[in-house]
């Protein structure tokens, strides 16, 4: 049956983004989007939160997204979409799903070559476009005319490519009606399916390969998460027994604490046992592996070369491509054909940990070396773990974490300032999750009020702030001593106070291993969110921080360079 | 005499920065550009600035330029460059001098066609450039073989077209040795002359015109302060007897309170008096005037069909255009011709306001309508007046400035949280101005943290914060009551002492007419940072915004709109 609707444009547009799967659309209002904030609001389980500026906006629909599979932002035109684009910039480098949408002006402006505000005011209304045309998969500007078709197609693009999305919409069109098919897009953009006979043949010509094996491993990369592939390949790991090793953009992709989970590559600077497992395979499936300078150890990684390369659309094998394939389907398929009646080979892991906890004994000033092993010991299954780049993600990419655990970071694109936000959408998408960030005071300052959001919304994290008095992770790389690796010294835990006067927040200052200890102890009790500032030593770090800091500095600035 | 001379990439950029009157680069550190920030602090008279983030540091370096002329931001690749190009737009769009330099990934990366974090990890290092290919008037990324030309290429172009300009600079060749000819970029970029024969003819064929002219006028917008043209215009009024008009995006480029100062011109919103004296002038001599929404009530505005349009580097005049003519040879050229002796024919204007002050009587609640009066009497000669769009920027467009006041806002771009950083780069520029801001709640919270920077610098300004617990100037275009227009009600005087423990801001509340004169009194006698919180109704706004709102909605959202 298909009884045709009658709908305005931005109701049709917010009702299909409901459909998809976003419940929340983030931004922030301005007179070109005011009546698509309305149109968000009369969408039934769908609603507009305001973050305080827009590329918090961006980094926490980024948050949202790594959570809830999409997301949406919703800027004005120029001045919002130019605040943010940073952060779609980072949702496109890391595959994140996220529909951008712009309240332009409206029509008649572009009609009458007329200027406006949040213009360069010379008539060009393309520039902004252009730029969003970099880190987007698809872009449109709404008219009448194209509205429902191009609000379908942009949606796909987004869902079928993981990548961010652009929409901008004239104010002056988002209540016009526009009649619509019945056909649900729900139903319309369910991805297509792979090549059958394609499919057939590769796997026909996989298994095989597969079977006479010695040293078959699974390589995994972001792409296993954002395309849900895990399931899968720990299934597969657990009946074919074959490892899992994931690259460091990759932490938690798998379960770190699957007995197949073998460790981290990273080229040169892996463990002997895991470079070999990997570089010796005979059957190695990489799962969209991309190297970069940090996850390889600066290009030091070396796959077989008769790695079978599984991409979210293809398979490249021995040089050759085997296109129509989507990875989801590749596994089906295997893990059909081998016909295997599932039977847990495994218990569940426990929550045992591979070092022995070293609890605090004495008033002893707090060091990374003591902080990071006993935060090994807090985390907890189905934790999400947010980790923002500098001390904080190097320190806790190597702390093995437990049964489905969400590690939230940003390893590729890397823009300080990014996680704050993040955790607000992360939130946002499911607060029911224990919430943990760990932040230095550097990155803090870049985008510190959107405390205030996560407050307004009463939302309980706990937040680590790792204070060293400025930027430690640049300190390694140069100028340790430098006042331009200082930031100011705040009185950080004043600011939950200032941003909210009624969710008082449990904060508190550590110092020394003891200090640690109350503070961990009274966080566990808390209803409410949990603020934990770190005194550290400025120069202090993880021991990896050091070698990295020396081995960026020389590839960054050559024999010639300041050092 | 000509000696070569020897000197690294990095600091041959800054000494010819230096040459070009920047003393501040303004910006975050990041592993890409950490060698350049030495190499600035090796240059004398030159510093680096941090600010809390990259966004905030162009803002910044607008407000830095504003003053100064030209400013210069430094970024590092990617994550830095791309949270700042909406302030890289603003100053594109506002005609303001910035040079933008990046430290981006060593050369060999690209000639090894790798990725690197900060990337998009694809090998696409040209999607960063393009976006800034938008909003800048020129762009490079230097190597070893071009650096000394295309950095007195870019800076000249800088300066010429009072824009923003885009440099990437690889992190391994910063500390490479070139060779220059000791010829100085400052001769060099010396801004050539006008076409001397096209000089003469256009003096020749306006000097007639304008001694006929029974009802001669100027009309002014911003190119006039960019490009230096007050003394030259306010001199040719003054002994011409020629009425100044300014577009309300040019207020204070002449002298508001200057005998031949007559007036702001907005199309249908003027007064009768000066859209006659526009609209009907036989002599309007219009200084590159670009209309738009909200400077021309809507394109109300009709200049005379022979109007002269006096531009940066053309005079157009009927439909014909006299180009390779500078507007400031051209002024000069004409006060040449005229050989007139310069006799000042007016006193020095009073401090003598346009209406009499109102003083508080009593315990009333502060209102819109009696602030901006009250602060009409406030305002003193030489003052920096910042005015952050909203509440602000409607209400001080209306108030008559003394002489010399350097009013600072964004009318044009238009983007909140602009002012705050802004008023930090004006003054890094020039501190023993007195600096006044005036921001509202909601433009506030996007870039609160650059009071830090503010305060760690030890400035003074006066900060007056718009408390009305939410987005005002929108609540009046739509959604009066709605939570979207709401933000978070933040302890405002607070926040200084979070952010800095020695510098004591001087802060209250005001909530009556009685605690303003208070305030005004204590913050006259401060010699810190004065934060005065005035707090008023949510609906409670300047007589004009209602109808600016009214206005505004119907121009965006149509007749179907949601209204
Ligand atoms: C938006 C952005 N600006 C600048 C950088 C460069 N950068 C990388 S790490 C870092 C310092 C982080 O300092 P902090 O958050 O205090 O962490 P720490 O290493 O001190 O624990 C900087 C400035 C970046 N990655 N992103
Ligand atoms: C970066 C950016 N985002 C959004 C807007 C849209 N906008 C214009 S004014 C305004 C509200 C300003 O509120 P506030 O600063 O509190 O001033 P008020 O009018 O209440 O005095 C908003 C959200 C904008 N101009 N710039």
């Amino acid at each position: 049956m298909s009884i045709n609707k009658t709908i305005t444009i931005g109701c049709y547009l917010f009702s299909q983004l409901r459909k998809i799967g976003v419940r929340h659309v983030i931004g922030l209002p301005g007179d070109y989007n005011l009546q698509l904030i309305e149109q968000i609001n009369q969408t039934s389980e769908l609603s507009f939160v305001g973050t305080c500026n827009e590329l918090n906006a961006a980094y926490a629909a980024d948050g949202y997204a790594r959570l809830n599979g999409i997301s949406s932002l919703l800027t004005t035109y120029g001045v919002g979409d130019l605040s943010a684009i940073n952060g779609v910039a980072g949702a496109y480098a890391e595959h994140v799903s996220m529909v951008c949408i712009t309240g332009s002006p409206p029509s008649h402006v572009n009609a009458n070559h007329l200027s406006t505000h949040h213009s360069t005011a010379d008539g060009n209304f393309s520039n902004v476009l252009n730029c969003f045309k970099e880190f987007t998969v698809a872009q449109t500007c709404l008219t009448y005319i194209n509205a429902v078709e191009e609000i379908d197609r942009v949606l796909r693009a987004c869902i079928r490519e993981r990548r961010p999305v652009y929409i901008q919409i004239p104010s002056d069109i988002a209540y016009l009606q526009v009649t619509i098919p019945q056909a649900a897009i729900a139903r319309s953009i369910c991805p297509d399916s792979s090549e059958p006979r394609m499919l057939q043949d590769v796997v026909a010509r996989l298994l095989p390969r597969l079977g006479a094996a010695v040293k078959p491993a699974f390589l995994l990369d972001i792409d296993v998460e954002r395309y849900q592939l895990k399931a899968d390949i720990q299934y597969l790991a657990e009946v074919l027994n074959i490892p899992m090793i994931a690259l460091s953009t990759a932490k938690c992709v798998v379960d770190e604490s699957h007995p197949r989970f073998y460790g981290t590559y990273s080229g040169a600077a892996s463990t002997r046992q895991v470079r070999e497992r990997v570089e010796e395979s005979d059957c190695l499936i990489a799962f969209s592996p991309r190297f970069i300078d940090i996850n390889s150890a600066l290009y030091s990684c070396k796959l077989p070369d008769d790695t079978i390369y599984v991409n979210p659309q293809n398979v490249l094998w021995q040089g050759q491509a085997f296109p129509g394939l989507r990875s989801r389907d590749l596994l089906n398929c295997i893990i059909e054909t081998l016909g295997i009646q599932y039977v847990p080979q495994f218990p569940r892991p426990s929550q045992s940990q591979n070092t022995a906890l070293v609890l605090a004994m004495a008033e002893k000033k707090i060091t990374h070396h003591y902080f990071w092993q006993r935060m090994s010991h807090f985390f907890q299954q189905d934790d999400v773990v947010v980790a923002e780049c500098g001390t904080s993600h190097i320190a806790l990419s190597s702390i093995p974490m437990p049964e489905n655990v969400c590690f939230l970071c940003q390893p590729v694109w890397g823009a300080i300032g990014y996680t704050l936000p993040a955790l607000l959408g992360s939130l946002l998408s499911n607060a029911s999750r224990r919430h943990i960030l760990f932040i230095g005071d550097g990155a803090f300052q870049l985008t510190v009020q959107e405390l205030s959001t996560i407050l307004l919304y009463d939302f309980n994290p706990i937040i680590f702030l790792i204070n060293n008095k400025g930027y430690t992770i640049e300190r390694h790389i140069l100028g340790s001593g430098a006042e331009y690796n200082e930031v100011a010294d705040w009185s950080y835990t004043e600011l939950a106070g200032c941003f909210n006067k009624k969710h008082t927040a449990f904060t508190t200052i550590v110092n020394n291993e003891v200090e640690l200890e109350y503070a961990l102890k009274a966080c566990e009790k808390q209803r409410r969110l949990s603020f934990i500032q770190i005194n550290f030593d400025p120069l202090d770090c993880p021991q990896s921080l050091k070698s990295f800091g020396k081995m960026i500095a020389n590839f960054d600035y050559g024999p010639y360079g300041p050092q």
